[in-house]
This record gives C-alpha cells, sequence and structure tokens, in this order.
C-alpha cells in the first residue's frame, strides 16, 4: 500500500498534470457581470494598450545628419561703408552648412582697429578723475581691454582710464534701427535631413521620393499648400514661431527647425514623413534674463602698407536657426507584445479576482448551493 | 453556533490561508504533453527572451565627445594661383578638429572681387534687350547681387541685366575636372571618441588599453588587420561606404562615419569595444532631388594700398565627414527581469489554460474519475 | 436527462461564471507567514518598484539648444608681436558661440609666410645628403609640404630636404611656457541652455524663473553658494574636473561640462533643476595615446602691396568646452504602470505558489484534514 501510494506518488511528478477544480456558478446575473467585465478588459487592452500606446512595438530612435543652404542678396547704404550688397558667404556664419546656422540680420562696424591705447567707454567702473583711479593691468569684466594706469580725456568733458587694447573701442550704445539687414526676411534656406533608425536598418531622406526636381527648384515650404517642400523662407519659420522678425532682427534671437520623424513601420515605409514645426528657443523676456537676443563678434584682419596688423571689428546681432531632428520609430516585435500584454492581462485578472472575492465572501451560503448544484450537473462528486 | 462559526471566519480572516484545490490527472499522455508544454515555455523564455532579446537588462544610450585631426599636403597647378600646396589649415573647414569636418575636394575661385557695378552672368531670366528688361533694386533668387536698373553688354553679343555685387562676378558653370584636390583621397584623419553611459557610469574611449602609442602612430584602419585603429584613410572610408572618391570629390557629398558602441555591460569592460562603419549620407540620383553634392561659398578678405577691401571669392565643393556616435548598453536589473519573467509566463501560462479548457471541455467523463481517483491516492475526500 | 444537460452546458457557457474552489487552511503558523509573505511583496512592489525605480512612469529623453558667451581680455608681451592684448573675438574658435566653443591657451604664431621652397625642418625623414635621398613629389606624411627633390642647407651643419610650402616653415619642437594665454583661467562664460521634453511638451531653461537680472549680471557658478548661476569662470570648471588649469592650458584638452536635466514631472515644475557637472574628456595619459592635448592650426590670410598672398599660420593649443546636455524624463502613465505592477505581482506571486507547494507537498496529510475541517466550517461538502 506504502509502497503502491509511494509509487503513484512517482509518477504524478513525472507524468501527472494538475488543474484546479472549477467551481461553476449558474447564475445569470452574475455571469453577465463576468461577461461584462471580460468584454471590458479585452476593450481596454485592444484599445488603449495597443491601439494608442502601440505597446506591442519595440521603440528606436532617430540617428540624423543635416545639411543647409542659405540664398538670398541684400543691398545696404550705410555711412561707413556707403553701398554695399551682402552675399551668403558674408552673413551666413559659419559658411559650410550645417545644421546650426547664423543669418546676420544687424551689425555694428569698428573699422580701422589696431593694437593701441585709447580712453575706456565711459561708464560707471571706467570714469576717472585722476591716474589713481585707474589700476594698471586691471581688466575690466565688461571692459574692451587692459588698463595701462592713466586717466585721459574721452572727451571734453569726460576722463575715462587708458586701456591697451583693440583701438578705436568699439561702441556699441546705438543698435541701427530698423535692423541693416532687415531684409534677410526673404531668404530661403534648403534644409536636406537623412535619417535612420539603425535598429530597423531603416533609411529616409526629407527630399521624399515622390517629389520631383523641378518642383523642389521652385516650392517653398507652405503648411498647407507645400508641406514636404524643404526650401523654407526665413520670415516664414520666424512667423510660424509666433515672432515678428522686423523686431527679432534688431538684437537676434534663436529659432528651432524642429523635424519630426515620428514613425510607426508597420506601416508601409511612404507613410513615415517628417513633420516640421518652428519655436523660439531663447527668452527674449527682460526679466530673469541677461544679454537677451543673440550676438557676437568677429573680426576681418588686414595689414596695412607698413604691414601693421588692423582689423574690422563686427559686432553681428543674427538669428541662429537650430536645425532639431527627433523622433521615435516603433515596429511590432514579440517580447514587447507579449510582456504587454500578459502583464495587462494578469494585473486586471488579479484586480477582479479580489474586488469578485470581497464582493461574494459576504454572502457564502450562495456559493454551496450554487457549487453542489453545478457539481451535480458535471456528474461531480461523489461517484 | 453562529458565534463559533463567526469566530473561525474572524480567525480565517486573520490566519486562514487560501490555496487552489488541485486535481491531478493521472495520465501519462495528457502529462507528458503538458510537460512539453512547460519545457517549450521555459525554453522559450530562456533562449528569447533572455538570451536574444536581452530582456532582463536595464538600457542607457550613449554621451560621446568627438575630437578629428586631418593630415596631409597637396601641391596643385592652377592658371591663377600656379604652384600651390595646400596644407591643413586651408582644406579642412572649420579647422578646429569638430566632430563634423569638411575637406575641399574641388575649388572654383574668383579672386580680385570688390564691391561694384558689373552685368549678371546669362541665364533666361538675366538675359536683357533695354532698361525696360531690368527692375532696379530687384534680386534674382539664384542671381549675384542687386539689379541696378541698367542692361549692358556682357559680351559682344549678350546684354545683361547690370547688377551691384561683388564683381567681377564667379562663373561656376565650369567645374575643374578632374577635381582639383583629388589627392586628398591619401589624407588620414585621427578620431578620438569619449563616450560614457551615465546611468551606469561607465566610461570607455576608442583608444583602446591594449594599444600602444608606436603602433597607434602608424597604423591606419582596416577592417581585417587593424579594427582599432583610430587613423582612418579618407578614400579608404569612401570606398567602404560604396562610392568612387575620384568621382565624389567633383561635386562633393557627405559621408557618415558611424561608431557603433552598443554594449552588454554584464560581460567585462575589454569587451566593449566601438564598431566602426561608412555610408554616404546625401542623395546622389538627380532624380527627386535638388543642389546635388555639397558646396559652399566663403571668401578672404583684403585691403589692398588705397585700403579698398578686396577678396577672393571660393567656392569650395568638398566632403563632409559625420562623425555619428550611437549605441545602447545594457546591464542586469531586476526589475527589468521581473517584469519580463512575470509577464512572459503569465501570458503564456494564460495561453495554455485556454488551450486546455477549451481541448478538455468536451470529455468531461474523463475528470471525475480521475479527479476521484486522486483524491484517495492522495488520502483525499471524506476520512 | 442529455439534452437538460447539454442546455444546462450552453447557458454555463454563456451566462457560467467559474471561479476556483478554494481550500482553507485555518493554521495560525501558516497563515502568519503567509500574511508575512504577502506584506514582503507589497513592500517590494511599493519601494522599489515604484518608489526608486519608477517604474509607474513613462518616459521621454531631452531635446536641448545651448548658446555661449565668453567674456575677459589678456595682455600678452612676445617678441613677434610685441604687447598684445587679446579680445573675445582673437581667442574664441569658432565666435559665433556655440554649444562646443573652444578657447585659445597657448600659441606658436609663424607670420609672413608666402608659397615658395625651403628646407624641410630637419627629422630623421627629411635629413639628407644629396638630392637622391630627396623624392620629387614625394609628401612626408608628418612633413610640410611636398619635396622638390633638391637637399638643402638647413643650417650650417644640417641638410634637409627641400619642400614646396608655404615659407618658412613653422618651428613648433618649442612651446611657450608658461602658457601664453594662461590667464584665461580668469575667464567667464555664460551658458544659456533651452531643453524641452515634447512628449510632455515641456520646456524650461537654465535661466530659472526665481531669478532675477541683476543676480545674474554679477553672478559666478559655485556649487554651494550659487547653484544656480549660469555663468562659470574657466579655472573653476578645469578645476572641478580635477585639472590643474596652468599645466592643461600648455598643451590644451577637452573639457565636458555635463547638464543633467532628469526631472520627476510628476512633482511641480520648478523641482526640475538642471545639475551641473564637469570632467575632462580627452586622454591625457601619454600610453596608450597619441598627440595628447587639443591644438590645431589656422591662419590669417593678408595680401602685400605686390598683391602677393602671405599669411600668419597659428598653431592654437586651447581648451575645448563640450556643452553636453542630457537627461530623461518621467510622468505617470497608466500603461507602464500597469505593465510593471501586474508582471511584477503575476512573477511573485508564481515564485510563491512554486516554494508553497514543494513546501507542503511533503506533508500532504496535514491539507485534507484540515481541508476537511476548513469545509466544514463554511458548511460545504456534502449537503
Amino acid at each position: 500500500m506504502g509502497c503502491k501510494n509511494c509509487c503513484s506518488i512517482c509518477l504524478q511528478c513525472l507524468f501527472g498534470y494538475e488543474t484546479n477544480v472549477m467551481l461553476v456558478i449558474n447564475n445569470k446575473g452574475v455571469g453577465a457581470l463576468f461577461r461584462l467585465i471580460q468584454f471590458l478588459i479585452i476593450a481596454y487592452v485592444a484599445v488603449y494598450v495597443c491601439w494608442i500606446q502601440r505597446a506591442y512595438q519595440d521603440t528606436d530612435s532617430v540617428i540624423s545628419s543635416v545639411s543647409t543652404k542659405v540664398k538670398g542678396n541684400i543691398l545696404t547704404n550705410t555711412s561707413i561703408e556707403g553701398v554695399h550688397v551682402w552675399d551668403v558667404p558674408e552673413y551666413v556664419i559659419p559658411p559650410q552648412g550645417e545644421k546650426s546656422f547664423l543669418v546676420l540680420t544687424n551689425v555694428i562696424q569698428t573699422p580701422g582697429q589696431t593694437q593701441s591705447k585709447c580712453p575706456e567707454i565711459p561708464s560707471l567702473v571706467t570714469k576717472c578723475e585722476s591716474d589713481s583711479d585707474c589700476i594698471e593691468g586691471h581688466t575690466e569684466v565688461h571692459g574692451n581691454g587692459v588698463q595701462t594706469g592713466h586717466c585721459v580725456q574721452y572727451s571734453d568733458t569726460i576722463k575715462t582710464c587708458e586701456v591697451q587694447a583693440w583701438c578705436p573701442l568699439e561702441n556699441d550704445t546705438i543698435i541701427p534701427k530698423p535692423a541693416l539687414l532687415g531684409a534677410a526676411e526673404h531668404f530661403t534656406v534648403l534644409i536636406k535631413n537623412n535619417i535612420q533608425y539603425p535598429k530597423f536598418s531603416f533609411r529616409k531622406r526629407n527630399l521624399l521620393h515622390h517629389i520631383n526636381s523641378t518642383y523642389l527648384k521652385n516650392c517653398t515650404f507652405d503648411r498647407k499648400t507645400d508641406p514636404h517642400c524643404p526650401i523654407f523662407r526665413l520670415g516664414h519659420m520666424v512667423t510660424e514661431a509666433g515672432e515678428d522678425f522686423s523686431i527679432m532682427a534688431l538684437k537676434g534671437g534663436i529659432i528651432g527647425i524642429f523635424i519630426d520623424w515620428n514613425c510607426d513601420l508597420d506601416f508601409p515605409e511612404r507613410f513615415c514623413i517628417p513633420k516640421y514645426s518652428f519655436s523660439r528657443l531663447d527668452n527674449k523676456n527682460p526679466e530673469n534674463n541677461i544679454a537677451p537676443g543673440y550676438n557676437f563678434r568677429f573680426a576681418k584682419y588686414y595689414k596695412n602698407n607698413k604691414s601693421i596688423e588692423t582689423r574690422t571689428l563686427i559686432k553681428a546681432f543674427g538669428i541662429r536657426f537650430d536645425v532639431i531632428v527627433f523622433g521615435m520609430a516603433g515596429k511590432f516585435n514579440i517580447v514587447p507584445t507579449i510582456v504587454n500584454l500578459g502583464a495587462t492581462l494578469a494585473f486586471l485578472s488579479l484586480v477582479i479576482k479580489c474586488l469578485w472575492h470581497n464582493h461574494f465572501h459576504v454572502v457564502p451560503e450562495l456559493l454551496p448551493g450554487d457549487c453542489y448544484f453545478s457539481m451535480e450537473t458535471t456528474s461531480y462528486g461523489t461517484p
């Protein structure tokens, strides 16, 4: 008997299959409610998890490469330079069409600077009465050079500390208004963008297949009429970013050109299309801000006859355009599918079981009869 | 009795442990099938989820910093410049070794440009008969300057609209062939790449520990012989990208240098090694394309004796190399492990249960006897 | 009977609700143990999964835009140039405040270079006895030009191969020590950083709301006193990176400025604050390294009276600062919550069940009595 028992146990270990003893409650109300809940669960999984959240997909983030090319010319007429035509090599910085490019919109030029000594631009810290107010070798943080320790005439009335610097000093107190190159508004930029999702070895360009060269030569981007044209009017982008070009041109700023490559690669490749959007990235409001706008200084260096180096200092205000490419691609993959479905079902079934349990715990006398009945119907229990 | 009952219920609430009543089917066929399925599930989880998908790992994406340094000299002999040696500062743009650098391969130079007036390059839109064909102040999109409103002789036969511009205008109709700096093919570039995975505080360089300085000084990258050498021959990279350097050099283009840092950080650090690959990023085929190749214009500015600004305009065709670093690191983490295993098992057990249920629902008469028998063997049921 | 049976089965299919037949073990020890395990599971889920791993959140990675502005002046006094003041346009490369900017710290200048012929700098490969040692048209990898095939006097004692190049050649054997622009240590840089998490349409700047303009004008970053000031002293950053500025200035290097925007967006926006950190990115140790430090060459081009092009070659050693913005934002989302909770619970419950099962399998005689008793208490079993 013990042996027989033990043998049977061994057999069970190997070939025994355990299943739960189920209890069938044959109650229309409860049954209906149960089916309803089942339906809700399935609906939730199908609609929300699968359809909206695409939880059945494996994802990869975009890798991208961008090149840009600006077109346009402007004629200016200033006291310093006279009539001058600005072309791309002059107003686009850096010239080599990178994904972040700056277009000059306003300029303060200081020609003929040489290494010498001259009085500082008057300010609270640079004004002086006598040499004792100036420290030799001292460099003012917001100053233009290194002080020589002398206090010299800046104008008939004002004396300021003398500095060793590129003289004459730049005086950027007056900013040209309207912006010198305000007409840059009409320039166009061609943006070429190549992206790939290495995990799915998917590659695409923003020059879409169904667009021919002749169209590309003449189109300019417009959200409604030409949503796939990669040529953008600077003014149009600034307007879409909710800014006024003529105002922004004065002190410069940063505009983000966002290219959104979010794609569902379970659909055919042709549905994976870039979405363009524009927004201002820098902080224009003067509160909790410092040096609003966007400007920097660069210089052109010359040597005069006596081979003394002179330079033209240019304080350049401009609008920097940052092409920011982002996106996630999703493609069906068995692991996330199983993980998400499994987990969701498991979780919900647990939740239901608890609710159920707590709900029917209060009516124990319902269960036994039910059970007994169901046991009978399935010819169960005692033989 | 009611009290005793209620008490026992209370006790149950606190200390009662509920377990399912299991039913043991002692049937070799079914049991074997059951064991088989169990094995399949475990196999699936072990092999696919764990091994292939590494679903037990937490992941982090790479943060990287790149610096590059090109080496090489070229001697050219042109009508404009005569014999001229090009060195790095002249043909690498920008010079400061960034992760995206351009190597000039072809050049159209227009020396001695000054701000003045001259006839436009003939084209459909610039040709004219009389001044009435030219609009003063008009800027042609593809033109070189701002029209003065006059129609002047371009050559004996052709009249074109006069423009205010940097004159003489550049004539880029003829591109030097073969490429002026085609020999750039033999240049080498040293790429230094530092990466880190902040989440795992893991840092590494593409100059691997086991490589010594002397080797680095002389090696050049080769997939077979020198897969870890960070010095690349430009020609070699272009060839690996499936392009012909001499052809690409004519009009320029963009080559992506991909450095793949995908690492399994559960393995020792030394197994985390960069994989290099190369591919052309820009669209070379003329269909659905615009301005194929890669070119841009920049200028060198001079002042002559009368301190009038002149410049040499350079239309530069070049190959831009974008170093694109990407990768994901994975490391064991308990949460994704539990989540993935749990979810997978839960899902599969649900699936099995359904199949099983539906399969055995048709043979109810099997169950009871089985059940009863199993109850007996485990000394179950009536005492 | 068969019909009645079949009907009931059909009804069950539609309205029948199946639940497990539970067996209540009424045993204080077991019950307590069971409750303890339940508690542990909940504790684990609550503390680890939810609190530490924030597994209930959906995540998005940061998109950022950076602009920088350096301030400061240095006075140098060299034999070549005499007294010279360096200002931002001269020592910051590129000038247009990008997220990766280089500050010159040491310079080797070679003025008055023209295209001509001159003897190579002596080295093992360039020294020669007769013309036969030099190959016409040969370019030495580490050389400065293209050999003419002649062997000429470099000095009274040394003969080297003549090269066509920008002559006189640069001699960079002696690096100025201390660094010419070592005082760059005291320069400050303003870093403006705008980030966004598109998935949560969350945008923020590193110029925080609660900071006013006057503070920003005068503060400099300090981890303790001014942790939110976006103005950094170069020397301070290098020190925080664990380097000595004066030493690093000699040969240059790369410093990473890491801005960590990891945010829990379930908390109010004001808690999402950038964390700054600094570390050296390039490899300074001479072993398994090549060309340590960071340097590059660029040139200023001039034309002399006879309009012959001359240039000043500048070998620039500098510290490149790479602003590297990274971060992940998390926000509550129902899907990951359900997935993670569900999966975790499912997994743990499976684990428990197995342990339990194996543990109580050895004491079958415990179960029946228990079972029978519990059946009685719940008025179960035989009617």
